[in-house]
């Protein structure tokens, strides 16, 4: 599939969106009742159909009940609900999670696959395009596609300050956000909308999770990385360069180890999977990964329930710390060690209460995320759909590409 | 003066505020102008400006040059500039700061005084009261004051969450949000907005001071208090119950001193002017207040030098935590104790830039308050006109007297 550009591509995408947005809003319609209430000439609408039909987004549905006596009943129109309108990818740093809308947007379905860290972006867009064609029972068809929106692991690129005294650190101005960009333009053609994945999670939940309605919400997913995102004020946070939420980067032993972001003693550091994973091991316990500890844990390990007090504790300083600044309402913790359960949660909730403003201490509640290792390919759709109020007010950055960004707009109905 | 309700009171005020917005949108006006822009009856008209008149909202300007052979030129009538429109006052801990603009949004003055810090509210409001009459030569008069916004230390009241575990804490929900409103409303005859006395220091930064532009802003006040405000995505930031921008209380001691708030290791008490001089005293040093700590550092003084370093150190870890959660712009650094100047900001630089995260150490900018004393109460004076972009979306809450903002709203032009 391709996207055409110029005046005349978008005037035809144009009048597509219009019919298709009619369909969502009526449900299925006859072609002479389409052609009243989308005021196009005869000609222009069949034409538009044809091409709708051709490309998958729309199918004929039965006949509708006609008047007596009026001769033939006449055959309507429908959305295909195995026509993906939005696709959501987070390439997390093991694993690649996608989900897909159709063109009602109903969720189709959503799909995961591990693999190593170290993966070549090509592959990981392979993986993904695997697991879309597997969405819907291998039935989703991609001829209506209106993007797709991606997460990433770390800040997304983001215009240099003038004057910036080590621009060497940075990529060109005019490379792509991110390499994976072009390569899931060329393979899905359709836009592609970039964001740091944790902040996709975070609206993921806040949208359709853990925090659904509430409008200051502090994320916090504790995953291979650990990283977070913001709601406040009813919408979701950016920060001045794209860099908010980086919890896990924040310093909780100054003579800590080395983190891979180039400095020392971070959260991170401390509540990653590796690093509870080694301290467990250090502590002369066996797992290698989060179900083995878990396991550990259901077993009444003490090691483990130990470890997982003094981290626990760890992350509640850093979570209290974060509230007293920012005030949120609701804290929701997911990412794969939130899987550790209560061993893990009770004493972050203990740390969080005993360390927040005393005044704050009963006016946050502290919530495990509900839409598991979906919710940032779920908060990727949430971007492309640009309906939820808590990215009414979100900015267009260089790299959310703004041409896209408004060719999207004007294709939503 | 009184503010009488009523939709006949309210409607009187409608007229007043319109004759007011046009004379502030094009200068001096005769009667007969007035009369075709403001599109009221020549009765109504001319009882709306008699009372203007009396009040000394309007006052006669010279006649204007009419032309020649239409008989005597007419009075023009324009705003009194020794009009206040809005008071903003400042009750920190030990000292009531004022400031006012007249009619045409003009800053008339401001002025501050320093009491101790147990002086009941009633004289405080005696105060505000005497500096308010100060202002502009003491010729300032109220007749056409819109309302006053008012910065009072800590958090202003919110409501409660369902199911507060324990409510006794807090307030009856009948009270008035703090125990100033009423007398200040009382005092002055108009609505009072209230709100964190820093919160508001923030704005004022924001609008007019060291941010003035920019979008993502952190401000922190190292006063008697330590604490701050956010701007985020271009908005004054108030947090789920009003209580965000509390820097002063983000742990970094576990084991440390208690805290006024009820905690322990707060960086208040690190950072407050009372326990910046206990520290100094405790090393040896002898300085009673700020200024005589900025003349021992002048002088080279080995022992306060020390002493900034570490607490600028302090402060700095804290900023970066914030930084990392937040991803501000700009950080401002306002409050007595900034007049120590490089000893403590450049510690609290350094500590900044080691521990916030490499890929932001170069885009966020780190610059001393412009505003001094006075940001405070510029910051009640920009909630009550509400001009600012940074509030368009800042939510009215409770102890905003909703029907208060809507009038006070409706009465801008």
């Amino acid at each position: 599939m391709s996207h055409p550009r110029g005046p005349l591509a978008q005037l035809r995408r144009g009048h597509e969106e219009l019919v298709l947005g009619l369909l969502r809003k009526h449900g299925p319609l006859s072609r002479g009742e389409l052609g009243k209430l989308c005021q196009l000439s005869r000609t222009t609408l069949y034409d538009i159909l044809a091409g709708l039909v051709a490309g998958g987004a729309v199918v004929a549905a039965g006949p509708q009940d006609a008047p007596r006596g009026r001769g033939r009943p006449a055959e309507t129109l429908t959305l295909n609900p195995e026509a993906g309108q939005a696709i959501g990818i987070d390439f997390a740093r093991r694993a690649v999670h996608v989900a897909a809308v159709n063109l009602a947007h109903e969720i189709v379905g959503s799909a995961s696959e591990p693999h190593d860290a170290d993966l070549p972006w090509e592959q990981r867009v392979d993986l993904a395009e695997r697991l879309v064609g597997s969405l819907n029972d291998g039935g989703l068809r991609l001829g209506a596609l209106s993007a797709i929106g991606a997460g990433v692991v770390g800040p997304v690129g983001w215009p240099e300050p003038e004057d910036d005294p080590e621009p060497e650190d940075d990529p060109e101005p005019d490379e792509p956000a991110h390499p994976v960009q072009p390569l899931l333009r060329e393979r899905f053609g359709a836009p592609v909308l970039l964001d740091n994945n944790t902040r996709l999670a975070a609206l993921g939940e806040a949208i359709w999770g853990a925090a659904a309605g509430d409008r200051d919400v502090l994320y916090l997913r504790l995953s291979h990385g650990v990283g977070g995102g913001l709601v406040v004020g009813g919408a979701l946070h950016r920060g001045a360069y794209g860099l908010s939420g980086e919890f896990g980067h924040i310093t909780v032993d100054p003579d800590g180890a080395p983190c891979d972001c180039g400095g020392t003693g971070c959260l991170e550091t401390v509540a990653s999977i590796r690093a509870v994973l080694d301290a467990y091991r250090a502590a002369g316990g066996r797992a290698d990964d989060v179900p083995e500890l878990v396991k550990a844990i259901r077993a009444g390990d003490g090691a483990a329930l130990t470890l997982l007090e003094g981290v626990g504790g760890t992350i509640g300083g850093v979570l209290a710390a974060v509230c007293n600044a920012i005030g949120p309402s609701v804290i929701v913790i997911g990412g794969e060690l939130a899987e550790t359960g209560p061993a893990l949660i009770e004493p972050v909730e203990r740390a969080l209460r005993a360390q927040v403003m005393p005044v704050s201490r009963h006016r946050v509640s502290l919530r495990r995320a509900t839409l598991g290792e979906a919710a940032g390919a779920l908060g990727g759709i949430a971007l492309v759909l640009h309906e939820s109020p808590l990215l009414s007010r979100y900015p267009a950055g260089p790299d959310l590409a703004p041409d896209l960004l408004e060719d999207i707009k004007r294709r939503q109905p």
